[in-house]
């Protein structure tokens, strides 16, 4: 993934709220949209991320069109490994 | 989940392939588009379903709108749970 533009929450292994908390700052201080991104086994979080941010928290919130692709990834075996991902865009 | 219509696949536990190859069986038996639908960490391993039945099975694979929200279930202990689901539309 390429250099992040400022609105992008990454959502990895850290517990759930983390991100939670890192999108509903975003929008508090004036972001109109966020976009979730997320990798393999954390894609299920990020989906996690977004309704518990819209259901909780910010219950205007809209979701856009989710994306998923696949991208290819180099193992530390030096081995190509396919890995799914998700684009999750939240908007006001 | 209410009574699933014939042409969708829940994906659960087991292995991938498992799920692959209903899609692509579904699609060679003739069906026009299938619904992928999964909850809480399956969604990762739905995501990745998606991703290989296009990438090595069915190029011409169109994916449609995703969709994502939150059901409430009743744990064992009798207690409401939040579990995310996700539905993708795959689309000849």
């Amino acid at each position: 993934m390429t250099e992040a533009p400022e609105n992008t929450v990454f959502v990895g292994n850290k517990p759930v709220m983390n991100y939670v908390l890192a999108v509903v700052t975003q929008f508090n201080n004036g972001q109109k949209s966020v976009n979730l991104e997320a990798r393999g086994r954390a894609i299920s979080r990020a989906v996690d991320v977004a309704e518990i941010v819209r259901n909780r928290f910010l219950n205007d919130l809209k979701v856009g069109a989710i994306e998923i692709s696949t991208e290819e990834l180099t193992s530390k075996e030096n081995e190509k490994v396919n890995v799914s991902t998700v684009k999750i865009p939240l908007n006001k």
